[in-house]
Formats: C-alpha cells, structure tokens, sequence
C-alpha cells in the first residue's frame, strides 16, 4: 500500500476514534446518573405498564400473575419480568370486556352504571405518567408520626399543597381553617358526626339531610348506634320548627349526590351545626360561584384526581375544640391516614399544581360530553327524563360553563313506572341505583357518569337501544290506532 | 512522517476503534433496557435517599424542602434533585440529634422511650433497599374495588402472601378462616367490638381486659358511647362469676403490652367471646410455641415489618356472620384500606417471603440484645426491677430462645416510692408511660425498647447514670453509718 492510503486510512480511522471516544464520552455522562436501588422496581413498573390490554383494560404490579405469553406482552417479557419467574400480573379487563387481552366484547352484558367509581380520570394520569410516578423506598416513614416538633399524623408539605390547590381553584377558604385527614372522606364523615355531638347529652343529637340524599350518613350513624346521636331523616319535617332545646348536625352535600344541585343548608338556629359535604364541589361536575367557607367542610382525593382506591380525603375545621374530638376520633379509629397514602398524594397534588387547568378542563370537559351525549339520547323519549340543571357562570373558567354533573338522576315519568329501575332500566341491561337508596321515591335511578370511558359508551349504546325501542312501541300503537 | 509511522499510527488507531466499538456494543446493550417514565421518580428517590444526615436521621420524599447545601449532599445535588428547584428534603433527625445534617447532639436531652415506634427495624429495610422498593404508576388501582369477580376491597395477592408467612412462620392457623383488612389493627379492633356485640341487646355486651392491658381498648369503647357494648374494666371482677345471660367480650393480648407476657383468655362460657390482639406474636417479640388457632385473631404490620406508618393490619375470623359484620364496619368507616399501603404491603412480605428467617434473625437478635443490655444494667439496682420473662422453646428457631420483649415494665421496688415515673425516671431524664396508663399501679413503668439505636442506646446510658447514682447514694449512707 502506497504512502498516501496509509495516510487516509489512518486519518478516516482517527476520524471514526474521535466520534466512538465522544460517544463513550456522553453516554458515560448518562452512566453517571445511573439508577442503583430503585433500577429494578423501576423496571417491574414499566413491564406491567406494558403489558397489552387492547385498550380495555390494564394490569396492576400486584395482580394475579400469570404465565406471560408471547402475544400478550412481547415486549415486556423481552425486557424480563423482574419478578419471580417469568410471569407478569394479568390484564383487568372493564367491565363487558374479556379474554387474557381484554380483546373480546360480550355483547349480552348488562351496562354497569351503579358506583361512582371515578375512573374517568385514568386517561389523565396515564398521560402524566412521569410526573405521577411515585418511587417508595422500603424504608419511606415507618414511624407513626411525622417527625415535627411534637409529632403529628399528618405531612405538612400535604397540607400544604391542598391550601395552595384550594387557593388556585378558588373552591374554599382554607384561611383561618384547621386541617384533619382521614381514609377516604368516609371516615372523616363519620369523625364530624362525634365531633359535632357532645357526649352523654340529654337528648341525643338529630342527625338529617335532605331527601334525596347519599345513604352512607344515615347507615353509619345507625351503626354506631351511640347514645349520642341518633338519625332523623329528612329536613323538611323540622323546617322552622327547630327549638334551641334541640341538638341538630345537618349533613349538607353541594353539588348533591345524587342530582347534582349545589345546596345550602335547610335548618336554622344556634343549635344546628351542618356538616358539608364537598366532595363534587371541583370544577369537574359544577359550576364554581364562590369558595365554600363554612365552619366544617370535607374534600376527598377520589372525586378530584379519580384516586377512590387510595382513600384519601380531609376536613377543614374552624373550631378549634371540634378540631380537637377529630383528632380524637383519628387517633382512636385509626391512629391517622397511611403515610404511603399521603406520599403518593402529595406527588399527585404536585402533578395538578403545575399543571394549571389541565386536569380540570380535561374532567370537566368530559363530564359534559357524556351529559351532552346522554341528553340527547333521552330527549327523544317520553318515558324518561333527566334532572334540570342550567348553565351557569363559574369563577374557575372564568365563563358560563354548561352543566357536567357526576351522576345522571333519571326520572320515570308515566304513572304506571313507580319502580322505574325493576320495571324499566334493569331488563334493559342497565344497572343503576334505585330512588330508595337515596331515601327517594323509585321512580328514579341514579346512573353513574363517571366510570370508564367503556362503561359510559355501552351505557349510551344501551339507553339509545331503550328509548328507540319505546319510539318504536308508540309507532306500533299510532297504527294499530 | 516515514510510512512505518503512518502504519504503526494506524494499526494504534484501529485497535483503539475496536475497543470503543465493542464499549459502545455493550453499553448498547444495556440502553435497551433505558426506563423511560419511571426514571424520573427513581432518581428522585435516590437523590433523598443520599442526603447525608450522620446516620442519626434521614430524609424523606415528602419532607420539608431545604436548599441543598453541598456540605450536606453534595452527591445527591450533583446527580441535579429532580424537585422543582434546587431544593432536597431536609434531615429529619433522630430525637436528641439536631443540625442540618444530624450530626449534633444535646446531652441535656432527655432519653425517649415512650412509643412503640417500631423503628428497630429501618436497618433491615435499608439493608434490603433494592427488593423493597416499589413504584406507584399514577393510575395504579384508581378504582373503589379490586376487579375481581365480584369487587372487593382487599388484595388477593396480599391476602396470598399473608397466609402463606403465618405458614412459614408458624404462629396462626389460617386454614378455615376469612381475613379482613383494616387501617392498622387499631381500626379492626374497633371493627371487632361492632362485629362481636349484638345491636340492641337487653343490656350491653361487657367489654373487659387484664391488667395491665393497652388503653386503646377501654378508650374506643367509651369513646362510641354504644347502647350496644359499655368498658366493664378488669376480668378478675368477673372470673368464675360468668352467666350464660351476660354477654362478654375480652380482649386478650399475647403476648401482652406492656410485659410481653403470653396470655390465655381469663373468662370461660358461651356467653363470652374473645378479641386476640396477636400484635407481638412473631419471633421478634417472643417464642412461638404453636400456631395461634382462635377465632378471632389481629395482626398489624406495624410491629411484623415495623411500617407502622402504613396503618395496615388484618384480621383471621372464623366465623361468617361476625366476618360480614366486620366487612360491613370496614365499608361505612372508611370503605376498605388504601391500596397504595396493600401495594406496598404486598411488596414487603414478598420480602420476607424470599429472604426466609433474616428479618426474624435480625428482629429477634436486636430485641434480646437490647433486652439483656438493660438487665445487666438493672442487676445492680435494688431500686429498679425488670418482669421476670424466661426462655422458651420456639417452633421457628427451632430451639431454647432467650426473652426479647418490645417493652421493659420496670418496677419500683422500694415502697416510698408509688409513682416510679414522676419520682425517679422523669428526674432521670427518661421518658415513659406509667402503669396507671394500663390500669396497673404508678409503681410500674413502661419503657420501649423497640425504637431507633440511637434512642436505645441513650436510653441505656440515661438507666446507666440512675443506677450508679443510687450506687453512690447507697455508698454514702454505708459511710455516714
């Protein structure tokens, strides 16, 4: 070989050394990052991430496992399960949807409109993957308390960011308010019923609502059944009949569940406390014409990020000897809320901080679709109507919003449907909550506009099939006319 | 350049390109397995597990932000904090440390042995970072209920892995019975007073304990003020003086807190029912001499794994018709446990599943060190005395095993002095529960002897310092006779 070549191939060489050594060089730079501990749970979470549902349906880290095909999850089992053997957890299908990839429909399957399973909002925090995903390390608060000064059950930096959230959406007054967390808005529903009641009173405490009402306060309070309480039913029959004399606690939930009206509280007076129930009061399912800012309020996680599975919720108390028995009742029942819990909704919290509005428009803009789609459908039938509810002006969008409740609280209006559930919806296949559940007549059904995105499409597909049948049973009877 | 140069350059250059060529293959190779949206989540995990706190305190991911100081963690700022800012949590320290970085301490501060905070067992979990470690998707179980067949709130895997330790472990017969969750066992103890009382009886179920016993038990009950169940206190009122129309229940915890002692339930009769707080009844804590087989036991993970934070436990019921009511207390209070803490739960005992009898080993080795640390110090009081706990055979080990109690229950010997506590460990700089908090006399006091190292070993010393000084006490009065 000449001089020359020499001098080419060992320029070209040098050339491809140089690109190779700045290769080595920046990759070792990522190599610096490098994950240690969390690599391998890291990894678990991406392989059942992966793990293909067709769409309708999705795997947990801690489903049952399965054998894992080569179908299924391809690429997930190229990477390794990271688990025991080669299996990943299995896909959980939504409901109607079957077989080991949630690929088969099943056609005769009743829609399920019952729960208020919020599984509207999945989408949104499967978008928001990264900055959702929270790492716990096995050592993550094992003690019972946070290590603040004098201990306490709660994590400040949580408290914290629901005063800043509740700020940013304008929905409560958190100023001057005291904070308690409980599992899920449940338990802190059944904490505001000893707080407010005082012990071994002469008469026990009347506990009411307003028919139609969520059943969870009236079969907790008769549970316990205490000395000092005791249920009262409804409102109406102590409308401005109310003594001094007489212990009132007035559960008040705006927007209402089920017909998502915002309301105030029906008794008056000195000796009627109201527990107010905001669990819907997120521009998701309202219009939001002010900060709520009355003396006892509870909020709960499940209706505002759609974490009903993490049962998270807290009080805003602004009396501090009423803060104090919720403390009681937490330390009592519970010994507070997991602190896993509260980790993870911190992290969730922080997603929606800085964020902005996107969580919000995204919910509500899929509440109102599906009101939008379902009042369409039922508008032409006779048979069935939909709770009233206007457009109104939102301080949150800063607009008039159009209405975009949870739930669809549907009427039966001919005389003969008395049990509209049993006589109509059910053998439609469509499963809903009858009016009683509520304390209502069952003339109503309550339909659930929250779920998956599958519940609520078959849902629709049901009902269109319902009301055309009806459309077709008045064509049949105009010409036999 | 002669040609041999340009040939000896070039062969160099090509040796150099092959090996970058083959680094660059198999760090190729290993970028396949990039994480993608967890990445984020686990190096912030990493970063907060790096924040140097002198091994008398740690960081955690929800802590309160502190600007990152390169004194501190400087490691972790390099790798960037993955936080909004610049900013890690700060070191939570260890109770009598302080600084920013936990490395002061304050002689002046008094030795805290008041909790149960199980917090003797971090060093396990730290040791075992990798396999416990879990990443929490943001939309992992957003739902209400497992999806299995007919939705429930417990874990089927978890429930799994739960039977398959009490196996292992060989301290309760899980066969024939069902199993509920609770928000730690302080939930499920309640739960088990509704579950175990009937509603509306002729007069209430009496509910009764052994001194000395755990308070929570007198003080839930009084807490619900229930027409169904009222405290009736100590079971030696009520020994042999049973009658088949008194309904009884009686908590029996074995081994019992505070003296660790095993115990079997003190009432006979059908009429009487039994709560077994089987809290402490792993090798930690005590010999296991055979599989606990009532019909009513409660676990806590608090004190198997030492995540008390979690507020996880979980009952063994054998009977189905306590069994529904405890699930239909566990629906109106909070509506199951969270499923972050199941996860997390979940993941934990897999490692105690895999890893065999090490958690055991290091519990049971700390808690009996620690426990003949503090008799050698108290063999030379005459003031002070320690229960009288002997060794046992342990079906898990296998063998004669020495006493390794959570709790010291420590007496004051001399008869001036009836309130040990006020009298003489206050005084002394040590912090603990009197016996008037379990029903017993102010001569006993309860001191904790499963919390962090640090607290131990002060705790020790703090003992230390008494002794000798009554050494020096006795010493003088020889000398002045």
């Amino acid at each position: 070989m000449k001089k020359h070549s020499w001098v080419w191939l060992c320029f070209s060489s040098v050339i491809l050394n140089l690109l190779l050594a700045s290769y080595v060089f920046f990759s070792n730079d990522d190599q610096q990052s490098q994950l240690n501990w969390t690599r391998k749970a890291a990894k678990e979470a991406e392989d059942v991430a992966s793990v293909f549902c067709s769409g309708h349906g999705r795997a947990f880290l801690d489903g049952i496992l399965s054998i894992s095909s080569t179908t299924n999850h391809l690429e997930a089992a190229e990477g390794g399960s990271g688990g025991d053997d080669d299996s990943l957890p299995s896909c959980e299908c939504n409901s109607c949807y079957y077989g080991s990839d949630c690929s088969q429909f099943s056609p005769d399957c009743p829609a399920d409109a019952n729960s208020g399973d919020p599984l509207f909002l999945e989408p949104f925090w499967m978008k928001h993957a990264e900055s959702s995903a929270v790492m716990v390390s096995g050592w993550h608060r094992m003690s019972y308390k946070f290590g603040y000064e004098h201990g306490t059950f709660i994590s400040k930096e949580l408290e914290r960011h629901i005063r800043e959230l509740h700020a940013m959406v304008g929905n409560a007054n958190t100023t001057g308010k005291l904070m308690v967390f409980g599992t899920g808005s449940t338990q802190l529903l059944n904490a505001a019923i000893y707080a407010l009641s005082p012990q071994d009173p002469p008469s026990p405490t009347r506990i009411v609502g307003s028919i139609p009402f969520f059943p969870f306060y009236q079969m907790e309070t008769e549970f316990y059944n205490s000395k000092n309480f005791e249920w009262e039913g409804d409102t109406s029959k102590w409308k401005n009949k109310v003594l001094p004399s007489m212990n009132f606690i007035e559960f008040v939930t705006s927007p209402n569940n089920p017909d998502g009206e915002l309301k105030d509280p029906v008794l008056q007076g000195p000796s009627v406390k109201t527990i107010n129930d905001h669990a819907y009061y997120w521009p998701h399912y309202t219009a939001i014409p002010a900060p709520a800012n009355e003396d006892l309020m509870i909020f709960t996680l499940s209706k505002l990020t759609g974490h009903a599975g993490s049962r998270f919720g807290w009080a805003l108390i602004k009396d501090q000897v009423v803060y104090q028995k919720f403390q009681d009742y937490m330390t009592l029942n519970s010994m507070g809320v997991s602190r896993d819990t509260q980790l993870r909704a911190l992290k969730l919290l922080n997603v929606l901080l800085a964020e902005g509005k996107e969580l919000f428009e995204f919910g509500h803009r899929t509440t109102r679709t599906r009101w939008e789609s379902l009042n369409k459908v039922m508008s032409a039938s006779e048979r069935f109507s939909l709770q009233k509810l206007t457009p109104q002006h939102s301080t949150y969008f800063q607009n008039i919003t159009a209405p975009s409740p949870a739930y669809a609280w549907v009427k039966c209006e001919k005389e003969e449907d008395e049990d509209c559930y049993q006589a109509l919806l059910r053998d439609g296949g469509i499963i809903g909550r009858s009016g009683s559940f509520f304390n209502a007549e069952n003339r109503y059904v309550r339909l659930s506009l929250i779920k998956s995105q599958d519940d609520f499409d078959w849902l629709l597909q049901r009902m269109k099939t319902l009301v055309s049948q009806e459309q077709v049973h008045d064509e049949y009877r105009v010409k036999a006319i």
